[in-house]
C-alpha cells in the first residue's frame, strides 16, 4: 500500500501514454482531471494486487469512446457515483475497490479521479498492460471472465446495465449506445473478484507506467546517450527513425483508423516506414517488411524528448522515433492471438514476436 | 374479471389490427404466439383496471422494431420471463400484472403471450388507444409518467436495463440497441403502479378491440350496408374510397416510412388522394385538402371484407376505403399534440380535429 500523490501522478500519467502504443488520446484531459481530484480529496491509496482479499469486490473504471470528444463535452462530475451505485446494487455488492482496464491517456488517469472522488483505492493491476480499441479485448477474456454486468452512463444523467452472451456482444452494444449518446460515455466492466483480479490481471502496470514516467522525464541524467536511456528502460527495440511525410486518417465506427508514412532520418536516411493503427497502432512495415503487430505495442515518440505521440497528434514534418516493447506474456498465447493478433485487425500476417522479427532484419 | 380464450382473441386481434392505423405489421404472427400459448397454458384472465389495486406494480409488454424481421428472426421463447424477471429484481417489486402498451398487429397479441405463460393477469388498458412509431408516444408522458428503468432483450440472451432523462432519451437509446441486436427486441418500459395506469391509461381498449373485430367478422348481418355498419360501428368518418395506384416506400432508422396514392371509386371517380405514413398513417389529403392527421386515426379497410390493411400490406391495385376515427381525447391536448401532432412528423399544418376538417369539406 501506497499513496499516489500529484507527482507520483504525473509520471504515471506520462508511462501509461507509452503503453498506450498511440491509443487513449491526449494525456492532457485525463491528468488534469485527476490532479484536480487529488488537489481536493488528497493522495489516492494504491494497494499491490496481493494485498486484495480473494472475495473483494472490485471494478475497472474508463471511459469508451473518442477521447477528443469527452474533452468537448466534458463529464457532468458525478458519472463515477451513478456507474458504482448501479454497479453495487445490481451485485447486491458492496465496492472495494476501483482499477484501470487499460494503460494509456484517459484511462489511466480516470480511475485516479474515482478514487479521490469516492474515497476508494485503487488496485496497482489491468486487464491489457498497454491500451487497446475494443472492449473484448482484455486478459479477462482470456480467463474466460464475463465482462456484464456492465454499467454505462453519460454526462446527461442517462444510464444503463448490459447483460451479453459474449463479450464481442458487450463491445457491440456498448458501442452503439455510446455513438447514440454522442461519442464518450463513463464505464464499469469486467466487475469481479481479487481472486479473478490476481489470476488474470497484467499486475503492478500501475507502477510500471510510473517508473517508464519518471525515466523519460530523466532521461538527460543517465550513463549513455538519451536514445540508448530510454531504449533501455523501455526494454524497446528500435524499429525505424524517420519524418512524417504522411497521416492518412479516418473515422469508422467511432474509431480513428489510418497509416502514418515516415521518410528515414539519419541511420535510415533513404529508406521508407509506415505504420497503420486503429486508435493503437497495429503494425509497422519497413522497407516493404512487417517489423512489429499487435499485440506487441508499437509506440512512437519524439526524437527529441521522447514523450510519446498518441495517434491524433501525428502531423507532417515531425521527427519520430518508432519502438516496439514486447506485450504481456500471456496475449501470445493462441486465444490472446485470436482476440487481438494482426488478423483479427485485417492485417494478413501471422503474428510473430517482436525479438524474432527483428533478429531476421 | 373474464376469460379470454381463442374466439375472444381472435376477435382482439382484428379489432385491434383497425386501432393499428397502418402500423405493427402482419397481425398474423402475433395472433399465431399468442393463439399457441393460450392452447399450452389456458385462457388469459383479464381485469377491469379498476379491479386493480393502486399499489399494484403493473408492467407493460412489448416488441420493439420491425415486426417483418420478428416474423424473419423469431424469438427464444423465454424473452417475457427474462424481462419480468429483470424488472421486478431491478425494482424490488413482484410483477403484479401486464398490460399491452399499444394497439395493433404484434403489440396488441404479446401481452396475451406473456400473461398466457407467466400465469399472471392482463389488464385491459393500454398507453395509446391505437398504435404509434415511437416510444415516448403514451398517454403516460402527457401524464409525466418515467418511460424507465426500462428492460429490453433480444433473442440471443443479450438484455440490458436503461434509465433515461427524457422518454424521448429512451426512444434513441433503445432504437440504438435495437438496431445492433437485429432489428426486433422484447421490452418492458413504462412500469407502474394501479393508480397511475388508472389515472393516464387508455381504459378497456382490449375490450373496445373485440367489438370492433367482432363487428367486423360480422358486418353482413347489420341493417344497413356493410360500409354503413362499418362505418357506424368504428365511429368512423368517411374520408376516399380509391385504388392503389402507386407506393412511396423507404426504410429509414428502423421505421418504414412513405406514401400510397389512390384514384377515386364509385362517389369518389375522377379524384386523386395519398396518405403519408411513418409505421402507421399519419396524414390523409383528397384533392389537394388534408382531411386528417395524427393524433387522430386514419385506417384503411379493404372494401369488400372491411379487413384492415397494414402499411406494409399496401399493394399495386388493392381498392380501400380510407377512414378517420377520433383519437382518445387527451392526445388533443397541448401536450398531445406536441408529442403526437402533425408538425413532430414533419407534416406542416395545424392540428384540426377530424371532425371539423369533415365539417369543411
Amino acid at each position: 500500500m501506497r499513496k499516489i500523490g500529484i507527482d507520483q501522478l504525473e509520471d504515471i500519467a506520462l508511462g501509461a501514454s507509452l503503453l498506450g502504443a498511440g491509443g487513449g488520446g491526449d494525456p492532457y484531459i485525463g491528468r488534469l482531471m485527476a490532479l484536480g481530484a487529488i488537489q481536493d480529496h488528497g493522495p489516492v491509496t494504491m494497494l499491490d494486487p496481493e494485498e486484495v482479499p480473494d472475495d473483494a469486490f472490485i471494478v475497472p473504471i474508463a471511459m469508451m469512446g473518442a477521447p477528443t470528444v469527452l474533452a468537448e463535452k466534458g463529464m457532468m462530475g458525478d458519472e463515477f457515483r451513478v456507474l458504482v451505485d448501479m454497479i453495487s446494487k445490481y451485485y447486491g455488492k458492496e465496492v472495494y475497490g476501483v482499477m484501470p482496464i487499460e494503460a494509456g491517456g484517459v484511462n489511466s488517469m480516470l480511475p485516479f479521479v474515482a478514487a479521490a472522488r469516492l474515497g476508494l483505492p485503487l488496485i496497482d493491476v489491468d486487464g491489457m498492460g498497454r491500451a487497446f480499441p475494443e472492449l473484448q479485448m482484455v486478459t479477462y477474456t482470456i480467463g474466460g471472465v464475463k465482462s456484464t454486468p456492465m454499467a454505462l452512463c453519460d454526462e446527461k444523467g442517462n444510464s444503463t446495465i448490459i447483460n451479453t452472451v459474449t463479450n464481442k456482444w458487450t463491445e457491440n452494444l456498448a458501442r452503439a449506445l455510446t455513438m447514440e449518446m454522442g461519442g464518450s460515455t463513463s464505464v464499469i466492466l469486467y466487475a469481479m473478484d481479487g481472486k479473478t483480479m490476481k489470476e488474470y490481471g497484467v499486475k503492478n502496470i500501475v507502477t510500471r507506467s510510473e517508473q517508464l514516467g519518471k525515466a523519460i522525464r530523466t532521461i538527460k541524467e543517465g550513463r549513455g546517450t538519451p536514445q540508448e536511456n530510454f531504449l533501455e528502460v523501455a526494454e524497446g527495440i528500435k524499429l525505424f527513425k524517420g519524418k512524417i511525410v504522411d497521416v492518412l486518417r479516418e473515422v469508422k465506427g467511432a474509431f480513428n483508423i489510418g497509416k502514418v508514412v515516415f521518410d528515414g532520418i539519419n541511420e535510415y536516411k533513404g529508406q521508407s516506414a509506415f505504420v497503420q493503427f486503429q486508435n493503437e497502432n497495429l503494425a509497422c512495415t519497413v522497407e516493404g517488411k512487417i517489423l512489429a503487430t499487435v499485440p506487441d505495442l508499437i509506440c512512437l515518440v519524439d526524437t527529441e524528448t521522447f514523450i510519446p505521440i498518441p495517434t491524433d497528434q501525428l502531423k507532417y514534418g515531425k521527427r519520430v522515433l518508432v519502438v516496439g516493447l514486447q506485450c504481456y506474456p500471456s496475449w501470445r498465447s493462441e486465444v490472446g492471438i485470436e482476440i487481438v493478433g494482426p488478423r483479427y485487425f485485417g492485417i494478413e500476417t501471422d503474428y510473430i514476436p517482436l525479438e524474432e522479427r527483428a533478429q531476421n532484419v
